[in-house]
């Protein structure tokens, strides 16, 4: 995250021209990484790097060596079927590999490793994804206040935001088996739910299906059991973000979560963009942490420091789409349903990693955090249909067919998107997280 | 679970003679499975089987062929640094490696292979154990009615027991990180908590650390995401179970657990026994499920059957010791302050697996599940302190010492115990899951 960070460079281009397009996600000054194989063969997943449409295929890059020191084992320890060992080599690592990919890829670049580079690009259209790393833990926070002070009225009117939310970043642990990436669909579950009224549940099929906007934040270097990890050190533990969709079954998980909170309302799946972008790439789109007013809780002393303050928010752009068979047929693009920015979240990435290991919980390299849904200050910006209905009172109506929806149908994907733009700096995204809903199977 | 699986055979005997000690926790009846290394080595860690005093080394047993068929590829796998290739394989084949050893342990047995499997016992005394399995996911339930009402009764008087809890196995997402082997001590965790009476929460050591009393299950065969697990079929999906100490930092947690749960005040230390103790082991000991008067909740029929009515308890029984530094430097055994039988809890361990896998979410090998809390009816059966002490408020005297306890001190150790026993069926063990509090380190 140095200053003097050439790859933030806005003016620089590459010769993989797609990477050029105004709008694309991987120009060449965000190189996010993820894991791939080539369709329909069986040969095995192995790190990649985007640029334009391409991705670079990091077994080839360390196999023809056209890296050298630092930079060549990161590309040793990426081509390997998850990224966890890449992101235990610290944030020097991907950091060396990043810029010299850059250096070869930039326009002008020539010589004996850029001709070897090119042999290394595959079309992005041509491979299919995995979850970007074997995920030993996932935890899933609760950070943003708009989402919590309007579900929480949902569930508990007299007192909407729970007392400890402004004093700590709220979390979870969640289901580290069912994460899926981007792409896969998953069956409408099954399970108990207590209809309106009712004073015995009843079994069937979710009848209130939602979706959670949220980000994926990846664990670089871990901490060993029993140590903290420093706020003004948090940053140094976290590799890069993604984009993650923690589907919601809300009639199972609010009859199931008293007194211990969500399992199966969540556990059925949980998506994830295949691209990672680290955190250099996202250096430029820093912005200062929410400000709290005086009168409201001033964060622990163990929570808080200036460098945190000023610039530990992340502005990256966020949208929900919502696409119905309907559109499909028609071929209509998703109907946008939300738009709001990670800026507007109550706790900051730092501030998540180090309440975690607080008492001394050890985080392992590659393990998933999520934000918990993101929603804005405007009932608009909600990044989950629970709230944007109302709890499913005021059904929204869908661009493009004209469609109502209070809660998610079978056959509904929904699309994730992220990007960063900032003055000065070059416009970098996160591709997409989709899924979609097929019906129950019993 | 055959009827006259003649491993269930009260009368066999070894000529390892300390299995025929009419106490001890390893009779060949038993042959539960562990990780072990000889300690002071940095040899690998291999798998493990207890026969009285001795380990049974299936790397030695899987090199030396002294099995045959489907009980030596059992062997080959259990020879791993961690059970949980052994456990996907299936109920099958870990009963056929128990009947072979069994075959070649009985007094009176003879032949080349009994004299290949004499070279493969170490004394336990010679060994250190690990987690005997990669715990990939770590789910804990909540299925103590007694323990829940005693807790709830401090939480939230009014309504001690929640609405759900007679409808369903309650769980939450555990962290699989900080699980340890019995033996491990670790050091008393930092954090929020919010003093009585207080309207800012305080950070600092925990006040109010407790032990709970749980067994631990694992997982054999999974199920694929979006696959439930029917009930009549659970049984077949559990290996076996251990003892489990889910240490807990009481004020940490009841300021943190509204309304996602418990977090940091259960994710710095879990504690488990190193041995495994098989579902084959126990079928001896297996009892009714609890009884539920006519008028109480009756399970939903997915969660109901009659084998599971008829069968689906397991009488071990419990006891916790609490060992001060006094009782040490006395040479006493630690204070024994609670006695239990798992036969009270009020779902069964098929229940609970059924109810982890209704909505889709997918079981892997070696999962570990947690009971919950193992309280009996009486007061004195309480599996944790904070029900022993009433919340704190009438603090235990100590057997030996004469000493008091409301909450754990640093210096105290920990020690779980559990065994079998029945009319006709030899009395068979679980070891020991012990840890000790260290002074907090900030």
């Amino acid at each position: 995250m140095s200053p003097i960070d050439h790859t933030h460079d806005a003016t620089a281009r590459s010769w993989v021209t797609s990477a050029n397009a105004p709008d694309g996600d991987f120009p060449i000054q965000n190189l996010p990484f993820a894991v791939f194989r080539h369709h329909g063969g069986d040969e095995a997943f192995r790190g990649g790097v985007a640029i334009g449409d391409q991705v670079i295929d990091l077994a080839r890059v360390a196999e023809l060596g056209c890296l050298e020191g630092l930079a060549h084992e990161a590309a040793l320890a990426g081509a390997r079927p998850y990224l966890n060992d890449l992101m235990a080599m610290g944030p020097q690592a991907a950091r060396a590999l990043r810029h010299g990919l850059f250096a070869l890829l930039k326009e002008g670049a020539d010589g004996p490793a850029v001709d070897v580079l090119r042999g290394c690009l595959t079309p992005q259209v041509a491979v299919q994804y995995t979850v970007p790393v074997q995920v030993h833990n996932y935890t899933d926070f609760y950070t943003s206040i708009h989402h919590a002070r309007s579900v929480g009225r949902l569930i508990r009117p007299d007192q909407p935001l729970s007392p400890n939310f402004q004093w700590l970043p709220i979390a979870y642990h969640g289901r580290a088996s069912s994460v899926v990436v981007s792409g896969t669909d998953f069956h409408r579950p099954m399970g108990q739910a207590l209809p309106q009224g009712a004073s015995a549940p009843v079994y069937g099929a979710c009848a209130r299906l939602d979706f959670e906007l949220e980000m994926a934040i990846y664990v670089g270097q871990g901490n060993a059991l029993g140590e903290q990890v420093p706020l003004a050190e948090a940053e140094e533990h976290l590799f890069g973000m993604g984009l993650l969709n923690d589907w919601s079954a809300r009639d199972h998980q609010f009859w199931e979560m008293a007194p211990l909170g969500p399992f199966l309302g969540k556990n059925f799946c949980t998506s994830v963009s295949p691209w990672v972008v680290t955190m250099d790439a996202l250096a430029p789109y820093r912005v200062a942490a929410v400000h709290r007013p005086a009168g409201d809780p001033q964060p622990l002393a163990y929570l808080a420091d200036a460098a945190n303050q000023r610039a530990g928010g992340i502005d990256v752009r966020l949208t929900v789409g919502l696409e119905t068979a309907l559109h499909r047929a028609r071929g209509l693009p998703p109907a946008e349903i939300t738009r709001t920015s990670f800026r507007h979240q109550y706790w900051t990435v730092a501030q998540m990693l180090t309440q975690h290991t607080v008492g001394g919980c050890n985080l392992q390299s590659g393990d998933l955090l999520g934000t918990g849904t993101i929603s804005g200050p405007a009932p608009e910006e909600a990044g989950a249909i629970v709230e944007l209905s109302v709890g499913g009172s005021q059904p929204l109506t869908l661009a493009g067919t004209g469609e109502q929806r209070a809660f998610l149908e079978d056959g509904d994907a929904v699309v994730l998107r992220g990007w960063c733009e900032a003055p000065g700096a070059a416009r970098i995204g996160f591709g997409e997280c989709r899924g979609m809903v097929l019906p129950a199977k019993s």
